[in-house]
């Protein structure tokens, strides 16, 4: 792939020509929340870019949507369809590379990139969809299989369904947050673990406070109520990707969660990285996920093996006193369901699908030591110490700790990458 | 109360003067969604009401809101507040009584009366608000207790955690319709009850679909990211209720719900009525729910017993054939935790909520035999025949089926209640 005339387009940059990932930002200059592309340590401000006067005919696609791109989310684009996203994209790609076709649009045009490109230091990012609902799956294999073992013991660690379908539950839309929020430590009642039978309930602020390594997936078209979507044709109705940091306080899901799943454990806040990187941008990084022994059902058949994605994942830890370990280096390959599984299985009874909607993969663990997507599963469940740079551990996290996520792929130079998916933990309020 | 001037109130309409519930209509005329109240077997385009040349300083409390009844929602109002709701049900009540202090504004005026009073039967009703994200709960104390016993018998009956906290789930607000939406059966992966071991899961459609008689709150006031709202605040947070049907396949529920909740056997379709019943117009029917002997967390306490609602329930069956049995007659108030409770504890952890988010109460059953509100209960688990009209039974819901909520308190002409909740099922779509 050609290289950008974009100066600062550094190899490493996750935003390469080859990227092109879709956001939300607002600006000092101009408040208003509108569509922006990241490319290097810029943006490409797209409300300028195509409201700019000799602009016109240069996205052909968006004719009927003129003003698509100064809306304040990217829910309208998103709906218009993977043909269009891809056509988009190849367009901007196009503006930006180098040996552009289009030179006098942006390329040569002082005043236009003077307004329209910007740095990233000089934005805000802000969440980039309308997010109808939210669902969580726990298509992790490992993460799922080193849980059960805790919870129930080697021979019973997944429950019978488990390979048959994609199990998931519905999240709260509500919760979702852009990268570098901060997360209140949530309270919550919690039982302690005490000699006395029976064991008493308290309510304070969570002792267990975790993380979630997670690839989230954003829904382009919607479906009809009532007309389930095809696992083949599953494809057309993704938009993009992002990061996912489904905080969990693991005290108080485990007393609240029988019979009916998680819930204040998990409603307090997830973490997304504010950059959607389309579909399109990862099709090259295709893999084959992990083998299920188990017979499918003939809606969960998909055409191809290579359903998955081989993106590098980390989790880093800052802590309080501004030591920074890695504490996760895995791949997002490790899942036993690909997302147009789970979007079959989701909407088999006809559940209504719209556009913006959420889906997490559930935690993404290797097999190593050094792959576990959560602290549950690096300390145990809460038995042993995690080390970290400047003689510190943890079993859970404290006040004070930054997680940062990242996700890349590709070479130098081509990387498809996330940016940062963040979070500082701070105290919780007084009750 | 004063009765009202507008013709065909019968004493027997659960939209008497002392109603005066909210909900979003749409007419031939003008399909537009827009806000409307009803009365009798009539309805006021609040719309038309508030847009007329001669209203201006009827409420004073929607001033900087002129065009809030034109909406398509019930939001923007509802984030107003209850004291505005107070002051504008008040309005409208002085309005439509026959001793009107302004009777040159609506009662004398044919004009107005011919534009804004419609037939109910003239209108198409709408969902009332955005749903931001629905809750379950599972407050209802007797089914949950019976359901208990099917499942692990009468020692075990309730979870550990019942009696110290409001169990609930993240229902799908994307699933919600508006009450005569059909209700296709969904498919879904279902374990067979078969002699061989293993079992094998099938996928084809609901054998056991099923019902949930459930009470719904609206929210008004939003609170802050992270910041819980007290139980003793939770009041100036809600709009009103409406009924709720909870849809639900039991068969695929059963399959699917370890160990993360209810998923596909839920979000096919949850059905409310269309009209919302503020909060203050059920002031007058509180009473005391069910005793509740653990001792309660602090944030739990309410300062009154009267939590929750004496509002008589019933349900219809209707068969394909046209015979029509009410196979249960209970109240709201069989309810272990009032939605003042819910609230603070679904926000404990600060655990964000938006104006129009949903929460249902869980499944109401009295205690009696006709009072269940649950296919499931009626039948014991699938296991006894129904008897209905017609020489007809049931155990689950047959394609045809229609089914009617009704909830209604008050005396004789000051009635207060919801009007329909109703759904028809259809048969599956085919795979």
């Amino acid at each position: 792939m050609a290289s950008s005339w974009v100066p600062d387009v550094s190899p490493e940059s996750p935003f390469s020509l080859a990227n092109i990932p879709f956001g939300i930002i607002s600006t000092r200059d101009d408040p208003a929340p509108r569509a922006a592309v990241a490319i290097g340590s810029q943006v490409l401000d797209l409300k300028v870019l195509s409201s700019y006067p000799t602009f016109a005919g240069v996205f052909p696609a968006l004719e009927k949507h003129e003003s698509i791109f100064s809306e304040p989310t990217l829910n309208a684009f998103a709906a218009l369809g993977r043909a269009t996203h891809r056509d988009v994209r190849k367009t901007i790609q196009n503006l930006l590379s180098a040996d552009t076709s289009h030179p006098e649009v942006l390329r040569d045009n002082a005043e236009l990139r003077g307004r329209a490109l910007l740095s990233q230091r000089s934005v805000k990012m802000h969440l980039p969809m309308n997010i109808g609902d939210y669902t969580d799956f726990y298509a992790g294999y490992h993460h799922a299989h080193a849980v059960g073992v805790m919870f129930r013991g080697p021979q019973n660690a997944l429950q019978s369904n488990y390979t048959h379908l994609p199990v998931g539950y519905h999240g709260r839309s509500s919760s979702i947050v852009v990268s570098g929020t901060p997360i209140s430590r949530p309270n919550g009642q919690i039982l302690l673990d005490t000699a006395a039978e029976p064991k008493q309930p308290i309510t304070g602020p969570s002792r267990h406070l975790d993380i979630e390594l997670e690839l989230g997936c954003f829904l382009a078209k919607p479906n009809e109520m009532g007309s389930p979507i095809k696992v083949t044709e599953a494809e057309e109705h993704i938009f993009g990707y992002v990061l996912l940091n489904d905080w969990s306080a693991r005290d108080i899901q485990t007393w609240e969660y029988v019979p009916l799943g998680p819930f204040n454990g998990k409603n307090f806040a997830s973490t997304i990285s504010p950059w959607v990187v389309l579909a399109d941008a990862l099709e090259r990084f295709r893999t084959k996920g992990i083998e299920n022994k188990t017979p499918l059902q003939g809606y969960l058949k998909e055409s191809s093996e290579y359903a998955v994605f081989d993106i590098d994942l980390e989790v880093d830890i800052e802590t309080p006193e501004g030591d920074t370990t890695t504490i996760c280096t895995t791949s997002s390959k490790h899942l036993l369901w690909s997302f147009p599984q789970m979007i079959a299985h989701h909407s088999l009874g006809g559940c209504h699908m719209r556009t913006g909607d959420l889906l997490g993969s559930g935690t993404i663990s290797g097999t190593g030591p050094r792959e576990r997507g959560s602290l549950l599963e690096m300390s145990e469940g809460g038995k042993k110490d995690v080390m970290l740079y400047g003689m510190d551990v943890r079993r859970f996290l404290k006040d004070g700790d930054r997680i940062t996520m990242r996700g890349v792929c590709g070479k130098l130079g081509e990387r498809v990458g996330f940016g940062e998916c963040a979070g500082r933990v701070q105290g919780a309020v007084q009750l």
